[in-house]
């Protein structure tokens, strides 16, 4: 199952991705080339997830840096940087985006003294470190995710943090896949995460693809499930973790965890070192991106399922207070609040 | 504003309603002539709203009655009885509708010994005084409400709980509406209310064409706009309330009192005494009715948007317990938690 879902064509003109705004009815692969394809690409959400946008943006800026013909190395720095800006401009966000452009732009200052030929070549591997460094990522996260967990528990998901928004297991359904590699047995309720239902159209079908026992419900229906005792553990994945611990990840991660915390149920957030964002001191500095309301009027209706002109509101994160969670798992270990100094020890 | 959306037809052979399921978009009068039509109204939610169907379930009893053909009194109660059980069936977690039909039945045994015509039109009074009684006490709801809430609020609704639900101004909605009469200047932010989008398909539709402030969100989006600040008060109505308080409404609000307790905002439920029954003890008593997957995963999609044949849990409701409701406010009072014997007192 783990087929990378990112990668450059076999001639490295375009970054090929599947298009995860057509799952699961449809499984398109799309070729971006030009800059303009790519920042629809992000925008539009067809690739999405913290990570794979990161991972997406390294190959990004390395296929555009193979098509610029500048005078000199400044001039070819010049308009890289054109392109990062650029392609970080299409969303605010989450901090993996910027990461992997600001990475690869790195890499090209340190390396702009080389030839073309091997400049160039110094990118490709960039981009290709960072999609290998977040499977092992993943993987290390999978497994201390797993150790939180116990056979049969029951687990409500938010929105999609699997394969398909990063690469191999995912971070929150990290534990899910490899405990059920490993005969776990879990229960998982996925909300399906209106407006855009990434619960409903990705995570159902990478778990029900895993054989994973899934039931899709409602985001409305998360307190009933807990309320019932069916849920042990809510595990979500996150875009950006402020100095604080503060999470901004899905538009209802917040809410999911006040349930939980009001149903005593461990509220974990999974995600790579690299979502940690020391530069930003609490939530309250996470600019929040705001999506077209018709996403929820209108996006997947046969016909607008509201009055014509009506007004939205249409977050498309929200941030969890470090203090709803009740530990954050990285590949570089375990948080659990209230934090000390950890976060300084480990992330700065 | 205010035409009844439920009456009889001139000749009283049948019951006409607006056909709620397809609301905004069209609005389409269908007439309810023979049982299996009042029945499939019911359980497909052309009309819905725990008090409408206490008033459809009048007019309907009454149409019925009017073909009964029997050869004494006790015949003509025994089909009667027949029916009834029958439209009691189509949903099982309102009371409203149970209350009506009792109502309508105990109505039929009183004057049984009348003439067929003196009885048929006792029936028929009656079914008008429900509905009578119904909007009288919405406007007593609302105007206690109102009372509740200050100009300029923030409020938030979830599912639909106005003039479409029951007759007149609403419960949930009523002190809404009754307050944009006055000037209060509400801001209105309506959950859509999946799987079934009354917030978004009714509420938003209803709130508009009365001239309210409404911004429609997703249900997820109900913890980040209280977290703003951007809330004063949760309104909502209900389809049974417990003896003990614990309240049956829409899935999903019983998720939204969590979030107000968290938020310390106040959370008010609104509805005419008759959903109040004293014969259910508490909401562990409440039966719950599970609706059709499709609903979540097909029903109003261009297509499917999740896995073919991935599981589904669809509760179509959810019990608020006593303790996470601010106060219950219906036309004999404003009931606020612990109630000690105000129920006991006013309701038995």
């Amino acid at each position: 199952m783990f087929v990378e879902n990112i990668h450059l064509t076999g001639d490295d003109s375009a970054v090929e991705i599947l298009d995860q705004t057509l799952l699961p009815g449809e499984k398109r692969l799309i070729r971006c080339t030009a800059l303009e394809d790519m920042y629809e690409a992000i925008a539009s959400l067809r690739v999405r997830g913290a990570p794979a946008i990161g991972i997406f943006a390294g190959y990004a800026l390395y296929v555009l840096a193979r098509h610029i013909r500048a005078a000199d190395g400044e001039g070819f720095l010049a308009v890289l940087r054109e392109h990062a800006a650029c392609l970080e401009a299409s969303r605010p966000t989450a901090v993996n985006l910027r990461h992997g452009l600001r990475r690869m732009l790195a890499t090209a200052e340190q390396n702009i003294s080389l030839s073309r030929d091997a400049l160039l070549s110094r990118l490709r591997q960039e981009a290709v470190a960072i999609q290998e460094e977040d499977a092992a990522m993943n993987l290390e996260i999978s497994r201390l995710g797993l150790r939180l967990l116990k056979p049969g528990d029951g687990i409500l998901t938010h929105c999609n943090a699997g394969p398909l928004a990063t690469s191999r297991y995912g971070t929150a359904l990290g534990p899910i896949l490899l405990g059920q590699e490993q005969g776990y047995g879990f229960h998982v309720y996925a909300d399906e995460t209106r407006p855009l239902l990434q619960g409903a159209r990705l995570t159902a079908y990478e778990l029900r693809e895993a054989g994973v026992d899934v039931t899709l419900i409602c985001d409305s229906m998360a307190a009933s499930v807990m309320s019932q005792g069916r849920i042990q553990a809510v595990l979500v994945g996150c875009d950006r973790i402020a100095a604080n611990g503060d999470t901004a990840n899905k538009i209802g991660t917040c809410g999911a965890a006040v349930l939980a915390k009001h149903y005593g149920i461990p509220f974990y957030v999974l995600g790579p070192s690299t979502t940690v964002d020391m530069s930003t001191a609490t939530g309250k500095d996470i600019v929040i991106e705001e999506r077209d309301g018709r996403e929820i009027a209108e996006r997947y209706f046969v016909r607008p399922q509201a009055p014509a002109g009506v007004k939205t509101y249409n977050p498309a994160f929200d941030v969890t207070p470090a203090e709803l969670i009740t530990a954050i798992i990285t590949e570089r270990g375990v948080f659990r609040y209230p934090y000390g100094d950890a976060f300084e020890r480990t992330f700065l």
